[in-house]
């Protein structure tokens, strides 16, 4: 990923709210990380969301922290708060509790943000917050290794 | 650690630099962390302690951005931003490359910021990244546990 990135001149930046800091350790574990990530924010709060990525009050409130429209504002915050080409974004139910019947535990939307638009997934993970932390991060470094490399699913 | 921030109400934030968001990770495995961890900012360049941390650009300029000044001011930044009890940051060289003679690959400052005021502590580590990266990790959190404990070295 990190070859890519150089090749392509490209920066990254990360709004991590249910991944909670592992994407960018994964990222920043690489040696020469500093050449492409920029930094992140980690929103836990739902008013960090807002006040710190420009997440909508209205999205917050009407669509829920855990949705498509809140992602997709993070990832575009986070890109424009860190001057990056590219902002990721991860928001979901990591577990163990927290889950309601419209969105069980192992919920998770993530988002790819570039200049071109922004890309969105839906993930339905497993009852572990452990391992729905570590799915969390290697989808959203899918969904980065699918923008540099130009494909869309 | 999760027990003593609950026991005595507090929360933290977290400024990590040379950590790059392993803190983060450690605290949010844990379920139920979001009870006490309100967020951070892993501020990957200089020009972000700046101007997400304000983190004053006469200190980077003259002391360097791993440096007790730098360190105290992104505990003290990150602190005020997410409202918290806590503010906890780091900065240094985890390596392998961008050591010098003054400040060699291993070298990093950690800070711990209450209402009470500001403690520091500078490590000297290794020559490994993924050694330093966890080392710093821990004696951060350490800080942590002293600060709770009202233990003072």
């Amino acid at each position: 990923m990190g070859r890519l990135l150089r090749q392509q001149k490209k920066t990254v930046a990360l709004a991590e709210s249910c991944s909670g800091g592992y994407i960018a350790h994964m990222l920043t574990e690489i040696p020469g990380a500093s050449a492409y990530f920029e930094g992140g924010i980690i929103p836990y709060h739902n008013r960090h969301k807002a006040g710190l990525l420009d997440v909508s009050e209205e999205v917050l409130a009407q669509k829920g922290a855990v949705s498509e429209e809140t992602v997709a504002q993070m990832a575009e915050g986070v890109r424009r708060q860190f001057g990056a080409s590219i902002g990721l974004s991860s928001s979901g139910i990591a577990g163990p509790s927290g889950g309601w019947a419209e969105k069980p535990v192992g919920t998770v939307w993530i988002a790819c943000a570039t200049e071109k638009g922004v890309r969105t997934k839906k993930l339905q993970l497993t009852a572990d917050r452990g391992l729905n932390i570590r799915l969390t991060g290697i989808s959203v470094l899918n969904l980065l290794r699918q923008e540099l490399a130009n494909i869309s699913e």
